[in-house]
């Protein structure tokens, strides 16, 4: 990095989950603009939940990932990769490769599944001296003891994890309260609009320009058809998703760090599903049954709007009193989540001791394989 | 960095310019959070116009950097230092810094004065493969051939530079818009609020709320009073820091690589200073004279307000049509530029190909000595 000699960075990927986020990924891998980064990344393998095909050091033959993974019968083995893996890096493996340069290979799994299995590998991996990058939540929202473990096998081999796309997906989020704790500045909160359904649901609910409208299910079930929502809504209303980012967030202040012990279920929830819903499996009849709900949604609407505020589902981490809660709260009119959000955009307020009286604010589009996926390989140019 | 081997990263940092970004810059890295970061950093030397003092590899001896530098009669001489720092970089010379621990180094440049005869020395230091981070705009927006220069050291030695603080200070701008081009994102428009001083200016000017209020040049006067201007305003009115944000931006994008031959000079920048007040060298005679053109800036805002719109000096890098210009423009009162904007913030939206109809966009403060030498900081950071 540092010298005239010509040692150049191959980092080695291989990809686990090949869905939405993976393919998209894959496909960006294989169309980055310059020529130059294009040849510092080779694609080891890639993984579904049935089987794995492996490619050559050197081939850029991947183009016809869909094909060789169809036709591959290799069963997908985790530890079989994590051996490639670390066998690559033995400067051996890669000479030859172009002549009269030297490569140093950076062993990456990506991990583009929501699986909790492949999370609880993580630690494994980096033990190895795998780096892991992921739009994955499981496992820095889930218990403080799998963190714990990933966090100590990435210090004792320098292995790297990155996790930009978990949170506001291609959104600088992750790097920036990263950035504002490491450089020694002082958080005091976060504030935001974490799920894109969500906000999609509730600018569409509660506009602000009227205290009443569509009905909550109406718009819900609209959600559901465009395809925001999960295929049964209950699992974005429910709050976890937003939950899971909360503590994926906390977990980057130090102060914060033992406040989740059990991740996500640690977070104060506002769960916007009726009690006499949460056993409903069916998509379709949760909407169904949720409109018999709709009149306490518009009282709430009408109560804010009463005040001339809007309702906003919202993540809140309060560092000095240690409160991180997902919540229905309600906003001035005049307010950015309010007057500036729209859409199924994402919004995040840093507000910190260096920024003082006026946040840091991240705003755009926190969902979509596109932006997700472009996270992801944002985070993979950080190793070269 | 990918094997349980024990190699750290040891960052050698030479600052130039310890002026209100580089004294607090050096408070940052002294005082780094994570014990573990702080152990890899080294400061090598510091420099004023004036003199240098260097300090060895493995002290962490600069906390009375001041006295030191007053005290010191070593000249401060670039050739000195570039020497310097090469010669740090061989393994040997911080062998035995810490037992079983070998380091490998990487010697890096910060240039935190604003002087063009220190960016005119980047290219040098990259060719001797000393990485070179900056706040500086000086080599990123003037000539295009010294850009060319910097970035062509910089491939053939692989040494690289940093330079986020250029734009928006600590906001993450410039990694904003290189992930996005690097990854294959097709950006189509940019623009913002670039200026912290023009941002104060105009949110006081035209507030949206009357399209009348305090004249243009008493609100000049209290934002130099507040010291948010340079000692001579005309600096600011002219939009030339504005040119230049642009151009460091522009510059990050491959079509636009050639649309500004001489920087910031051949971007079409509307001044705010009339013609009559060009030579005008002292600040105090400006701001008088300047009130004699109160009524044409009243008339621009109340014009602006009879359309329910407001006045704000802004940015604009249209990529397909190639436009690329500083201006006064007025924008919607239902604008992020009027609505979420304040104080002397900066607020940049990034249109682009996988952000659809809504744009990326942060916003806070884009100037600052603690902003802005976090910003310095965060980019040290990603050599570790
Ligand atoms: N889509 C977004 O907008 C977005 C935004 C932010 C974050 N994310 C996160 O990104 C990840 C991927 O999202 P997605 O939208 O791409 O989901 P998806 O389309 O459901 O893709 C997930 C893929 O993972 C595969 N998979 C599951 N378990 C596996 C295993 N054990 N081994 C190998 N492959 C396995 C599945 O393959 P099979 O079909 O073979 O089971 C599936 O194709 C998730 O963690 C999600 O939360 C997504
Ligand atoms: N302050 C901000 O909010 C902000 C925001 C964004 C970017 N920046 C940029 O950050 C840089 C520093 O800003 P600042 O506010 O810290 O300015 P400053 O207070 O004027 O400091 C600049 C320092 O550079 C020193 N210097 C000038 N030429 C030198 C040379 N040839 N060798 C060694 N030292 C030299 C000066 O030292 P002497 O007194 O010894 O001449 C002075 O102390 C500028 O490029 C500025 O544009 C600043």
């Amino acid at each position: 990095m540092s010298s005239g000699s010509q040692v150049q960075h191959l980092v080695v990927v291989s990809v686990i989950g090949v869905g939405l986020v993976g393919s998209e990924l894959v496909d960006q891998l294989s169309h980055l603009p310059s020529p130059g980064l294009r040849d510092q990344f080779q694609v080891l393998s890639l993984s579904s939940s049935r089987s794995t095909v492996y490619y050559n050091i050197g081939s850029h033959q991947w183009q016809n990932w869909r094909n060789d993974l169809a036709a591959s019968d290799v069963k997908s083995d985790a530890q079989a990769l994590a051996t490639k893996l670390t066998q690559i890096s033995t400067v051996e493996e890669v000479a030859g490769l172009r002549e009269g340069v030297s490569f140093s290979v950076i062993p990456v799994l990506v991990d583009n599944t929501s699986s909790e299995d492949v999370a609880r590998l993580y630690p494994y991996f980096l033990s190895k001296g795998v780096n892991v990058v992921t739009p994955n939540k499981k496992a820095f929202s889930s218990e403080l003891a799998l963190y714990d473990e990933i966090v100590a096998a990435s210090l004792k081999t320098g292995a790297r994890f990155y996790n930009e796309s978990t949170v506001g997906a291609g959104l600088p989020i992750i790097s920036t309260i990263k950035d504002l704790v490491a450089t020694g500045d002082k958080v005091s909160k976060i504030e935001g609009v974490f799920s894109g359904t969500l906000s999609y649901i509730f600018n569409e609910f509660s506009d602000g320009k009227s205290g009443n409208g569509p009905s909550f299910s109406s718009i819900v079930s609209i959600a559901r058809q465009k395809g925001y929502t999960e295929p049964n809504p209950a699992d974005d209303l429910n709050g976890a998703d937003v939950a899971r980012k909360l503590t994926i967030l906390s977990r980057c202040i130090p102060s914060l760090r033992d406040k989740l012990p059990h991740g996500y279920k640690s977070v104060s929830t506002k769960s916007l599903v009726p009690a006499a819903l949460h056993g409903e499996s069916s998509g379709d009849e949760f909407i169904r049954k949720l409109s018999e709900y709709d009149q306490e949604f518009d009282k709430l609407r009408s109560d804010a709007f009463k005040e001339n505020k809007v309702l906003r589902f919202v993540g809140v981490i309060d560092v000095a009193s240690g409160t991180i809660k997902a919540d229905l709260e309600s906003y001035p009119n005049t307010h950015p989540f309010v007057t500036s959000l729209g859409g199924s955009d994402n919004i995040v307020m840093f507000h910190t001791e260096r920024y003082g009286a006026r946040p840091l604010i991240v705003q755009g589009a926190g969902a979509g394989a596109a932006v997700t996926a472009m996270g992801v390989l944002g985070d993979l140019l950080r190793f070269l």
